[in-house]
Protein backbone atom coordinates (compact mmCIF):
# COMPACT_ATOMS: atom_id res chain seq x y z
CA UNK A 1 0.00 0.00 0.00
CA UNK A 2 1.28 3.46 -0.90
CA UNK A 3 2.59 5.59 2.01
CA UNK A 4 1.52 8.58 -0.09
CA UNK A 5 -1.28 10.69 0.87
CA UNK A 6 -1.94 14.32 1.45
CA UNK A 7 -1.16 14.26 5.31
CA UNK A 8 2.01 12.56 5.09
CA UNK A 9 3.15 15.34 1.96
CA UNK A 10 2.19 17.87 4.53
CA UNK A 11 4.13 16.30 7.48
CA UNK A 12 7.43 15.62 5.56
CA UNK A 13 6.76 19.52 4.55
CA UNK A 14 7.23 20.53 7.79
CA UNK A 15 9.95 17.96 8.74
CA UNK A 16 12.16 19.18 5.98
CA UNK A 17 11.58 22.77 7.47
CA UNK A 18 12.74 21.61 10.99
CA UNK A 19 15.55 19.72 9.45
CA UNK A 20 16.87 22.55 7.82
CA UNK A 21 16.81 24.50 10.47
CA UNK A 22 18.85 21.83 12.23
CA UNK A 23 22.31 20.83 12.50
CA UNK A 24 21.75 16.92 11.20
CA UNK A 25 22.10 16.59 7.53
CA UNK A 26 20.79 12.67 7.83
CA UNK A 27 17.42 14.17 9.04
CA UNK A 28 16.86 16.02 5.50
CA UNK A 29 18.18 12.87 3.49
CA UNK A 30 16.01 10.65 4.94
CA UNK A 31 13.33 11.97 3.15
CA UNK A 32 14.65 11.89 0.05
CA UNK A 33 15.04 8.88 -2.51
CA UNK A 34 18.28 7.78 -3.02
CA UNK A 35 18.61 9.29 -6.47
CA UNK A 36 16.15 11.85 -5.77
CA UNK A 37 17.23 15.40 -7.81
CA UNK A 38 17.72 18.90 -6.35
CA UNK A 39 18.13 21.96 -7.78
CA UNK A 40 17.72 25.46 -5.68
CA UNK A 41 17.12 27.46 -7.14
CA UNK A 42 16.24 26.31 -10.50
CA UNK A 43 18.91 27.08 -13.68
CA UNK A 44 21.80 26.70 -10.92
CA UNK A 45 22.19 22.78 -11.89
CA UNK A 46 20.83 19.90 -10.13
CA UNK A 47 22.21 17.79 -7.68
CA UNK A 48 21.30 14.15 -7.92
CA UNK A 49 21.72 11.06 -5.67
CA UNK A 50 22.54 10.94 -1.54
CA UNK A 51 26.18 11.93 -1.49
CA UNK A 52 25.40 15.25 -4.09
CA UNK A 53 22.80 15.76 -1.72
CA UNK A 54 24.82 15.72 1.46
CA UNK A 55 27.04 18.05 0.30
CA UNK A 56 24.66 20.11 -0.93
CA UNK A 57 22.44 20.10 2.16
CA UNK A 58 25.47 20.05 4.94
CA UNK A 59 26.11 24.08 3.02
CA UNK A 60 22.36 24.87 3.82
CA UNK A 61 21.98 23.69 7.14
CA UNK A 62 25.64 25.58 8.10
CA UNK A 63 24.61 28.34 6.59
CA UNK A 64 20.70 28.53 7.67
CA UNK A 65 19.57 29.55 10.84
CA UNK A 66 15.79 28.63 10.53
CA UNK A 67 13.81 27.62 7.53
CA UNK A 68 9.79 28.00 7.96
CA UNK A 69 6.97 27.63 5.28
CA UNK A 70 5.26 30.62 4.54
CA UNK A 71 1.13 29.92 4.72
CA UNK A 72 0.15 26.96 3.84
CA UNK A 73 1.59 23.99 1.91
CA UNK A 74 -0.04 23.01 -1.67
CA UNK A 75 -0.58 19.40 -1.89
CA UNK A 76 -1.96 17.13 -5.07
CA UNK A 77 -1.60 13.79 -5.86
CA UNK A 78 2.37 13.58 -5.09
CA UNK A 79 2.99 16.51 -5.38
CA UNK A 80 3.46 19.40 -2.40
CA UNK A 81 4.39 22.76 -2.89
CA UNK A 82 5.28 25.61 -0.41
CA UNK A 83 6.57 29.12 -0.07
CA UNK A 84 9.28 29.22 2.58
CA UNK A 85 11.17 31.69 4.46
CA UNK A 86 14.65 31.33 4.79
CA UNK A 87 16.62 33.06 7.51
CA UNK A 88 20.68 32.61 7.55
CA UNK A 89 23.47 33.03 10.34
CA UNK A 90 24.54 36.14 10.74
CA UNK A 91 22.57 38.79 8.88
CA UNK A 92 19.55 40.38 8.60
CA UNK A 93 18.17 39.25 5.68
CA UNK A 94 14.90 36.88 4.57
CA UNK A 95 15.71 34.36 1.44
CA UNK A 96 11.94 34.07 0.02
CA UNK A 97 12.09 30.32 -1.59
CA UNK A 98 9.26 28.21 -2.52
CA UNK A 99 9.56 24.36 -3.52
CA UNK A 100 8.10 22.21 -5.56
CA UNK A 101 8.60 18.09 -4.10
CA UNK A 102 7.56 15.17 -5.80
CA UNK A 103 7.39 11.97 -4.03
CA UNK A 104 7.31 8.70 -5.12
CA UNK A 105 4.65 6.15 -3.67
CA UNK A 106 6.96 4.84 -0.79
CA UNK A 107 6.27 8.65 0.53
CA UNK A 108 10.09 10.36 -0.23
CA UNK A 109 11.02 12.78 -1.82
CA UNK A 110 12.20 12.42 -5.91
CA UNK A 111 12.66 15.71 -6.52
CA UNK A 112 13.19 18.89 -5.53
CA UNK A 113 12.90 22.23 -7.22
CA UNK A 114 13.48 25.78 -5.42
CA UNK A 115 12.71 29.20 -6.62
CA UNK A 116 14.17 32.22 -5.83
CA UNK A 117 16.29 35.18 -7.02
CA UNK A 118 17.84 38.44 -5.74
CA UNK A 119 14.72 40.13 -5.79
CA UNK A 120 13.68 37.37 -2.46
CA UNK A 121 16.83 38.28 -0.79
CA UNK A 122 14.67 40.82 1.79
CA UNK A 123 15.78 43.11 4.53
CA UNK A 124 14.03 41.79 8.31
CA UNK B 1 17.23 42.38 -26.83
CA UNK B 2 15.20 40.59 -24.70
CA UNK B 3 12.19 41.36 -22.60
CA UNK B 4 13.10 39.14 -19.99
CA UNK B 5 13.82 40.27 -16.76
CA UNK B 6 12.56 39.98 -12.82
CA UNK B 7 10.89 43.07 -12.96
CA UNK B 8 8.72 41.92 -16.25
CA UNK B 9 7.92 38.99 -14.57
CA UNK B 10 7.03 39.95 -11.30
CA UNK B 11 5.15 42.40 -13.22
CA UNK B 12 3.38 39.56 -15.18
CA UNK B 13 2.23 37.88 -12.36
CA UNK B 14 0.27 40.97 -10.68
CA UNK B 15 -1.15 41.44 -14.47
CA UNK B 16 -2.22 37.53 -14.41
CA UNK B 17 -4.11 37.88 -10.78
CA UNK B 18 -5.33 40.89 -11.71
CA UNK B 19 -6.96 39.80 -15.13
CA UNK B 20 -7.93 36.56 -13.84
CA UNK B 21 -9.73 38.97 -11.20
CA UNK B 22 -11.05 40.43 -14.19
CA UNK B 23 -14.06 39.60 -16.78
CA UNK B 24 -12.04 39.70 -20.41
CA UNK B 25 -10.31 36.54 -20.87
CA UNK B 26 -8.52 38.31 -23.75
CA UNK B 27 -6.20 39.74 -20.85
CA UNK B 28 -5.28 36.77 -19.77
CA UNK B 29 -4.22 35.41 -22.86
CA UNK B 30 -2.25 38.00 -24.19
CA UNK B 31 0.15 36.98 -21.47
CA UNK B 32 0.76 33.43 -22.77
CA UNK B 33 2.71 32.53 -25.78
CA UNK B 34 0.20 30.99 -28.95
CA UNK B 35 0.97 27.45 -27.85
CA UNK B 36 1.60 27.87 -24.33
CA UNK B 37 0.81 24.91 -21.68
CA UNK B 38 -1.15 25.13 -18.71
CA UNK B 39 -1.96 22.93 -16.29
CA UNK B 40 -4.30 23.75 -13.19
CA UNK B 41 -3.83 21.60 -10.84
CA UNK B 42 -0.98 19.90 -12.09
CA UNK B 43 -2.14 15.86 -12.72
CA UNK B 44 -5.56 16.89 -13.94
CA UNK B 45 -4.15 17.21 -17.76
CA UNK B 46 -2.37 20.41 -19.79
CA UNK B 47 -4.32 22.78 -21.90
CA UNK B 48 -2.40 23.80 -24.69
CA UNK B 49 -2.49 26.66 -27.47
CA UNK B 50 -4.76 30.00 -26.96
CA UNK B 51 -8.41 27.98 -27.86
CA UNK B 52 -7.55 26.00 -25.08
CA UNK B 53 -6.57 28.74 -22.61
CA UNK B 54 -9.58 30.31 -23.35
CA UNK B 55 -11.79 27.74 -23.13
CA UNK B 56 -9.90 27.08 -19.63
CA UNK B 57 -9.41 30.82 -18.73
CA UNK B 58 -13.14 31.59 -19.75
CA UNK B 59 -14.25 28.67 -16.37
CA UNK B 60 -12.11 30.78 -14.64
CA UNK B 61 -12.97 34.03 -14.63
CA UNK B 62 -16.69 33.36 -14.79
CA UNK B 63 -15.89 31.25 -10.92
CA UNK B 64 -13.44 33.67 -9.51
CA UNK B 65 -14.41 36.63 -7.81
CA UNK B 66 -10.76 37.65 -6.90
CA UNK B 67 -7.08 36.26 -7.34
CA UNK B 68 -4.66 37.56 -5.49
CA UNK B 69 -0.79 36.66 -4.80
CA UNK B 70 0.04 35.86 -1.52
CA UNK B 71 3.54 37.21 -0.40
CA UNK B 72 6.08 38.23 -2.86
CA UNK B 73 6.78 36.32 -6.40
CA UNK B 74 9.50 34.16 -6.53
CA UNK B 75 11.52 34.84 -9.63
CA UNK B 76 14.85 33.04 -11.36
CA UNK B 77 16.01 33.96 -15.12
CA UNK B 78 13.12 32.89 -16.95
CA UNK B 79 10.96 31.45 -14.05
CA UNK B 80 8.04 33.30 -11.77
CA UNK B 81 6.31 30.98 -9.01
CA UNK B 82 3.91 32.34 -6.48
CA UNK B 83 1.87 31.36 -3.74
CA UNK B 84 -2.05 32.81 -4.35
CA UNK B 85 -5.05 33.07 -2.95
CA UNK B 86 -8.20 32.49 -5.21
CA UNK B 87 -11.84 33.44 -3.59
CA UNK B 88 -14.71 32.42 -5.51
CA UNK B 89 -17.60 33.86 -6.71
CA UNK B 90 -20.39 33.05 -3.98
CA UNK B 91 -18.90 31.03 -1.67
CA UNK B 92 -17.15 31.34 1.86
CA UNK B 93 -13.91 29.53 0.73
CA UNK B 94 -10.39 30.28 -0.40
CA UNK B 95 -8.50 28.07 -3.09
CA UNK B 96 -4.48 28.46 -1.76
CA UNK B 97 -2.89 27.93 -5.27
CA UNK B 98 0.17 28.31 -6.31
CA UNK B 99 1.44 28.92 -9.50
CA UNK B 100 4.90 28.20 -11.30
CA UNK B 101 5.20 29.53 -14.85
CA UNK B 102 8.10 29.95 -17.28
CA UNK B 103 8.89 32.66 -20.23
CA UNK B 104 10.14 32.88 -23.16
CA UNK B 105 12.88 35.45 -24.59
CA UNK B 106 9.57 38.10 -25.65
CA UNK B 107 8.30 37.83 -21.90
CA UNK B 108 5.25 35.71 -22.80
CA UNK B 109 4.70 33.01 -20.88
CA UNK B 110 5.08 29.21 -22.13
CA UNK B 111 4.56 27.01 -19.56
CA UNK B 112 1.96 27.62 -15.91
CA UNK B 113 1.31 24.92 -13.42
CA UNK B 114 -0.59 25.28 -10.55
CA UNK B 115 -0.27 23.24 -7.23
CA UNK B 116 -3.63 22.53 -5.35
CA UNK B 117 -5.70 20.35 -3.54
CA UNK B 118 -8.53 19.61 -1.65
CA UNK B 119 -7.05 20.66 1.71
CA UNK B 120 -6.35 23.78 -0.29
CA UNK B 121 -10.03 25.02 0.11
CA UNK B 122 -10.41 26.81 2.84
CA UNK B 123 -12.84 28.61 4.74
CA UNK B 124 -12.68 32.19 5.08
Amino acid sequence: MSKLNDQHIADTLQAYVEAVSGDDVEKILELFTADAVVEDPIGTGAHQGTEALRAFYQIAIDSVELMELEGNARIRDKWGAAAMLAHPKGVDLVIETLDVMEFNDDGLISQMTAYWGDRNMVAK
